[in-house]
C-alpha cells in the first residue's frame, strides 16, 4: 500500500471557542483541543461517545526558565491523514498498517520579549491516540532543561487497573490489580525479592498501565519512542482519578537535558472494546521511526540455549574464583563448579547444533563474577577477559564447525560508564571471536552514580548501545533496563529485553503467580518483546536440592504455550539439558516454533485469566497455537477457522495430562496427533496453572 | 647508587608509654607516634626542636561501618633507612636522591568480632615529613566507602600563609597572603574570572600551602601519589591554629570508594629553614612509585607555539559557525575568523620549523566550538571530526615534510563520560594522523553530573587517561585537572597540568599580579610542571582592540626568565608569530632556553618577592638563569659560583630596558654581550614586575 498523506481542512469538524476536533479515521474516536483562559492547552479523548480521557492538561516547566505551560496563543495548525503500511524486520505480523489522522498545533507564548514556541502532535487512530510535544529549532528555545512535565490523563472512572509500583531502577515486581483509587503503590514494593529498587511513593505506578473500565472497554496507558528523555511514571491522583506525567530524575533532580529541535517521546492511550484487540494494538510501532539499519539481514530470529538456568538453580557458578574467602585475589581458591567451563560450554554448543537451535548464550564467561554483586564499583568486569577454564579459541572452533553462535553475556552491574569505556575493546573481541550479539545486564545501582536505570542518562545509553552494536551488525537483547516502547523499529537489532519479573524468579523466589503470563502481554510487552525465558520441563527445584521448595507456578504444556503467548523473536529454551534429552517428545514443540510470525490472530484473551493465540510462521503455512490460564482450570475450545477453508492440516496438541495442576502435577503432559480441518471442533482442558500447544502443518507439507 | 634497605631496630630512640619515636637520617627531624587512651593514633613532627605539627589526629571515617579512628591496638612495627638515588625521565634535576627513615605501624581494632587492620606508614626525611595510610588485603576491610579523613595538623603559631579558596573544581584563583587565623576563603572566591568554581567554605584552603613562621622557617602542606582517591582541601580552625583534612565529595557526599590493597596519597609536610630550599626539595616526587612507562623514549621534552593566543586576544575564533544566530546547525553561517583554518595552521608549522621548535598545538580544529560553553551536555565535541576549513591531511603532510608534530587539543567542556567514549576513536585518529599527544580541557561542570574536577571519579579519570595515552605514546598536558601531585615520575608522559591561574587571564581579565610567578613555585609547582605559557611580548591588550585595557603584568625581560623559574618539560612561546618576528633578538633565548635540566641551583628566593634560578641543561654545559621580581624594583646580584670555576663562559643578559616598568613600560628591553668567568660580579636592575634572563656558554663551545 502506498503511504497516503491527505491535507484534511475539513476535519476539523468543530472550532468553537479555540476549540480543534479532530476524528478518527473511522469517525469513532475524537480529539479535542483548545487553550484554556491561561492560554493553557487541554486535550479530550473520547472513544465511541465515551469520554476516556476527560480535559487533560498539556505542558512543560523548565528549569531556571518561564515554563512552556501558560500564555500561549494558537500560531497555526494543520492535520493529515496518513494510510499507510509497512513491512516488520522480524515481529507477530509481517505488514503493519498505519492509519491516523493528524493535528500538529504550534502554540506561541506572548510573554516576554524571546517569543518562544511549542509544537503539538496529535495522532488519532481507531484504535487509541498518541500525543507528544516537539520543540522546533526555529522557537527561540536554546538549551533547557525539563523540570517537570505536566501532561495528565483524568479519566472517566475508577477503573479496575494491572499496575506494578512506580519505580525509577526496576520493573520486576508481581502484577497487582486494584481500583485506581485503591492502589497503595508502597505496600507492594517490598515483597519481591528485586535486588535494587527505587520506588518512592505510594501513588506512584509505571506504564504500560493496563485499565479495565466499568462500563465495557479496556485501556492502556504507555508512551512510544522513548528517546533522549527519562521514562514516564504516574501519579494517582486517587480523589480526581487523573494520572499526571511523573518523570525518572536524574542525580540533580532535573528531568531532561534538551534543546531546539528535540521532541518528547509519545504519550499513548490504546483503546479497546475487547481485551484480545489490546494486544494486536500497533500504534505504539506505527509511532515509532523507521528503521535505521540499513540492511538488517544480519538479524536472525530464533532461539537459544544457554550457560544460565543451572547457575539459577544452583548446580553451577557464575564466578570461577571463590569469592567467600577474602576479598584479595592473591587469596582466592577455584570453585569446582564454574559453569561456564571449556567442556561444559561445547556440551550446550552440541546439544544446540543437533537440535538447529542456532544461538548458545553463556554466562560466567569472564572475569569479574567474585565481587560484583552490590559493589556499586567500576571496573568489576572485563568484557574481554575469559576466565582461565573457558578456552575461547577451542570453543570458538567449535561453535563454527558446529554452526551455532554464542552470544556474549556483558553484565555491567550497573557500572555504565566502565562498561562504555570498555565498549569498543570489546567489540573488537566480538569481531575476532565472530559473537553476533550481547545479552546485556544492568543488575545494580548506576554509575554515574546517583542516576537511574530509567532516567535520560541512561535512556541515551540504550539508544546509544543499540546503535552501536547496529553499526558493527550485532544484536542485543537487555537486562534491567528501561522498559521497552517500541524502540525495536527503529533498532531492530535490539531485539528483545528483559524489563520485568521473568522466569528465572521462580527458581529463587516465591516466583511469580500463575497469572503473571496473562497480565504482561496486556502490559510489559505492549512495549515490545521479553526474553521470558520459557521452556521449564523440570519445574520444582527440589531436584536439585532436597530443601528446596520453590517452584515454576506452570505446567510443562504451559510452559510450551508461552512460546506462542509470550512473542519474542530471540527465545531461550531456558531449562538444562538433560531435562530436555528426557523429554524429546515435548521438546520437539521447542525446536519447531518459530520466533517470527505472519501473522497473528488472538483467539480470546483477559488479563489475568487466560491468553489464546494463533500464529502463522513468516514465510510458510504452519499455525501455532498457545492457550495458557491462570490458576483457574478452563475448557479451550478454539475456533479454528484461521486455517485455510478446506485444507487439512496434521495437528499436534500438546495438553496437560488429565490430572495436570502446577502445584501437585505440574509435569504431566500428553501429545496427540491428528488430521483436522479448520471446522474441526476442539474441547482441550487447560490445568489450573497450565496450557495446551498446537501444531498445525498443512498436510502435504513435512 | 645502590639503594640500601636497612631494618633499623635502633632508631626508635624512645618507645615510653607507647609512644613510637623516629628521627631523620640527619636526626635533626623527629617523628611520634602513638595511640591515646581510646585508641585513637596520634602523630607529632618536631624538625630541629621546633614542634612543627603538634598531636595530629589520624583516622578515616566510613559511611555505614564502624570507622577505623580509635580503638586500636598496635599489631606491630619496624622501620626502615632508606638511601637510594633515581634517574629523572626529565626534569629539573636528572639524578634525585630518596633518603629517608620510616616507620610503619600495623594496627589492629579490637572492637567487634571482625579484628580490622590499618597501617600507617610514616617517611622521615631530613626535609620533611610524608604519611599515608594503608587498607591491607587481609586486613578484613572488604570494601568500603570513605565518609571522611580525620587527619589534622596543629600548628605551632599563627603563621603566614599563601593561600587559595579551597575548591571542588577549580584552582584558578588569585593568591592572597595572610595570617592563617585570618583567612576568609569566601571572600576570595567572586573575583576571579573563573568560568566554573565551587568553594564551599570560608574556611577552606587548597593545598599545596605555603606557610612563613614567625621564627624563621617555612613550611608547605601538600600531598603526593594522588591515586584513586579524592583531593585535599584543608579546613581551618582559626582558634586551634589547626589544619584538618577536608576531602573532595562525590555528588553523593562521599568522599571515597576502596577496598581492601588500596592506600591513600600520602600526606606531606616540607620543612625548610630558607624559602629556597622549599623549591628543590623532592620528597613529593620520591613519595611517587617509579614510572610505568617501560621505554619512555617517545617523550620529548621541548616546546611549542599555537593557534591559541590569537583566540585569547579576539584576533580569531575557536568556533567555525557563528553560535549567536541559532542554536540549530541549519541557522548556522560561517565566522569569518576561524583561527584553525589550513593556512594559518601552516603558517604556525613553517614558524615553528623555521626556529626548531618541535610542536605545534591546534585549538578550535574540531567540530563543537559553537554551543559548548557552559552547556553542561553530553555529544558536544568530536575528537575525530575536523572543521570544514581544517584540511587534516594537507596540514598533517606539511607538519611531516618539516618535521613538526601537531599536538592535539581536546576540550572536553567536562563532558567526561561522552570524552571517554570517544577516547578509542580519538587515538585511533591521532595515532593515523602522527599526532605525539594531547592538551586537554575541563572548562565546565563535570558530567557524570555532580561530580567535581577533583573527586574520586575525576581522579581516576585522569590517572586512566595517563595510563591509556602512556600505552599509546602519547602524552598528555591537562588544563583544569585536580592539581597535581608528583605523579610525573610514575607517568612522565603526563607531562604538565595547568591547575592554576595561567597567563591567559592576564588577556581578558583583571588577570594575574606581578608576584604571581614568584608564588606559583612554592605552592602550585610543588606539585608538578605546569603548563603556564610564558613569552608574551605584546604584553598591552589595546593593540589588538584599542578599547582594551588589559596587559600581562610583567616586563618583557621577565616572560623570558619564566622560562627558567617555572618550570615544565613542554613550554609554551604563547605569543603570536608576527610578534616574535618583530623582536628576533629576543626571541632568540626562548628558541635556546632548554625544557630538561641536569642541575637546578635556587640562587635566592622569597615567595611573593622575587625568584633567582640556575639551571645546567641536561646532557650539555650551558647554564641559564631567570630573575623575576614581584611589583618591587629589585637589583640582582648573582653569585656565578655554580659555573665551573676558572672556565669563561660566553653570556648573553636579557634584562630590562633601564625605564623598563611593568605598567608603564614593559617592552623595554636590553641585550648585553660578554665573557666572564665564575668570580664575575653581576649588578642587574629588575624592574617593577620585571625580571632578567641569562644564557652561559662555554667558550669555545658555540
Amino acid at each position: 500500500m502506498l503511504s497516503a498523506f491527505i491535507l484534511m481542512g475539513n476535519v476539523l469538524n468543530a472550532q468553537v471557542a479555540n476549540v480543534l476536533k479532530l476524528n478518527s479515521p473511522n469517525n469513532l474516536m475524537e480529539l479535542k483541543f483548545y487553550l484554556d483562559e491561561q492560554g493553557r492547552p487541554r486535550y479530550g479523548f473520547k472513544a465511541e461517545g465515551l469520554p476516556i480521557v476527560k480535559d487533560g492538561r498539556l505542558g512543560i516547566l523548565l528549569k531556571d526558565a518561564i515554563g512552556l505551560d501558560k500564555d500561549f496563543v494558537v500560531d497555526s495548525h494543520y492535520t493529515l491523514e496518513m494510510d499507510d503500511s509497512w513491512t516488520t524486520v522480524w515481529g507477530e505480523e509481517k505488514q503493519i498498517r498505519n492509519h491516523y489522522r493528524s493535528l500538529n498545533v504550534r502554540l506561541k507564548q506572548i510573554l516576554g520579549a524571546t517569543k518562544r514556541t511549542l509544537i503539538l502532535e496529535f495522532r488519532l487512530f481507531d484504535d487509541g491516540l498518541g500525543f507528544r510535544y516537539i520543540f522546533p529549532e526555529d522557537g527561540n528555545l536554546g538549551l533547557f532543561t525539563v523540570s517537570d512535565e505536566l501532561t495528565t490523563f483524568p479519566l472517566d472512572a475508577d477503573h479496575d487497573v494491572y499496575w506494578i509500583p512506580g519505580d525509577y531502577d526496576t520493573n520486576e515486581y508481581r502484577y497487582s490489580r486494584s481500583k485506581l483509587s485503591q492502589i497503595h503503590a508502597l505496600q507492594f514494593s517490598e515483597d519481591n525479592n528485586i535486588a535494587f529498587k527505587q520506588s518512592v511513593h505510594d501513588s506512584l505506578v509505571q506504564t504500560p498501565l493496563m485499565m479495565i473500565a466499568g462500563d465495557g472497554y479496556y485501556l492502556a496507558i504507555h508512551e512510544a519512542a522513548l528517546v533522549h528523555y527519562p521514562a514516564m511514571n504516574l501519579e494517582i491522583d486517587r480523589s480526581k482519578l487523573e494520572l499526571k506525567s511523573h518523570l525518572v530524575p536524574d542525580v540533580l533532580g532535573n528531568k531532561a537535558y534538551l534543546q531546539g529541535g528535540d521532541k518528547t517521546p509519545w504519550r499513548v492511550i490504546l483503546y479497546a472494546k475487547k481485551a484480545k484487540d489490546i494486544l494486536t494494538n500497533r500504534i505504539i510501532l506505527n509511532l515509532n521511526e523507521p528503521s535505521k539499519i540499513a540492511d538488517p539481514s544480519f538479524i536472525k530470529p530464533g532461539k537459544f540455549i544457554g550457560v544460565w538456568w543451572e547457575m539459577h538453580v544452583g548446580k553451577s557458578s557464575w564466578n570461577y574464583w571463590d569469592k567467600s574467602t577474602a576479598l584479595s585475589s592473591k587469596f582466592w581458591k577455584k570453585v569446582n563448579h564454574h559453569g561456564a567451563n571449556t567442556a561444559n560450554v561445547i556440551r550446550y554448543i552440541d546439544f544446540a547444533s543437533k537440535h538447529d537451535i542456532p544461538y548458545v548464550l553463556v554466562e560466567g564467561w569472564n572475569e569479574g563474577w567474585e565481587d560484583w554483586f552490590g559493589a556499586y564499583r567500576e571496573h568489576i568486569f572485563s568484557f574481554s577477559k575469559p576466565y582461565p577454564d573457558f578456552d575461547i579459541n577451542a570453543i570458538s572452533a567449535r561453535a563454527k564447525a558446529k554452526n551455532v553462535k554464542l552470544i556474549m553475556h556483558h553484565e555491567t552491574s550497573g557500572a555504565v560508564t566502565d562498561y562504555e569505556r570498555q565498549l569498543d575493546t570489546a567489540i573488537r573481541f566480538m569481531i575476532q571471536y565472530g559473537y553476533p550479539g550481547i545479552k546485556g545486564g544492568y543488575v545494580g545501582k548506576i554509575i554515574p552514580r546517583g542516576e537511574h536505570h530509567d532516567g535520560q542518562w541512561m535512556v541515551d545509553h540504550y539508544e546509544r548501545l543499540a546503535s552501536k552494536f547496529g553499526l558493527n551488525k550485532m544484536t542485543m537483547d537487555l537486562h534491567e533496563p528501561v522498559r521497552p516502547t517500541g524502540l525495536h523499529r527503529t533498532y531492530p537489532n535490539w531485539w528483545s529485553n528483559e524489563a520485568a519479573r521473568g522466569n528465572e524468579f521462580n527458581a529463587w523466589s516465591r516466583g511469580n503467580l500463575p497469572e503473571h503470563e496473562t497480565i504482561l502481554p496486556f502490559t510489559r510487552l505492549l512495549g515490545g518483546p521479553m526474553d521470558y525465558t520459557p521452556g521449564i520441563f523440570q519445574i520444582k527445584m527440589n531436584v536439585y536440592d532436597s530443601a528446596k521448595k520453590e517452584q515454576v507456578h506452570t505446567t510443562l504444556a504451559k510452559q510450551l504455550a508461552l512460546y506462542v503467548t509470550m512473542y519474542s523473536p530471540i527465545q531461550m529454551a531456558a531449562d538444562l539439558i538433560e531435562n530436555y534429552e528426557k523429554r524429546p517428545d515435548a521438546f520437539k514443540f521447542i525446536k519447531e516454533v518459530p520466533t517470527d510470525w505472519d501473522t497473528t490472530v488472538v483467539l480470546d484473551a483477559e488479563p489475568g485469566d487466560y491468553i489464546y493465540m494463533a500464529r502463522r510462521e513468516r514465510n510458510g503455512k504452519q499455525w501455532f497455537v498457545g492457550a495458557i490460564t491462570d490458576e483457574q482450570e478452563r475448557l479451550f475450545e478454539p475456533d479454528l477457522s484461521f486455517l485455510t477453508p478446506g485444507k487439512k492440516y496434521t495437528m499436534v496438541v500438546y495438553r496437560d495430562g488429565d490430572s495436570a495442576d502446577w502445584e501437585r502435577n505440574p509435569m504431566s503432559y500428553v501429545i496427540d496427533n491428528k488430521t483436522i480441518r479448520s471446522t474441526e471442533k476442539l474441547k482441550i482442558r487447560l490445568a489450573p496453572g497450565g496450557g495446551c500447544a498446537i501444531q498445525l502443518t498443512p498436510a502435504g507439507k513435512n
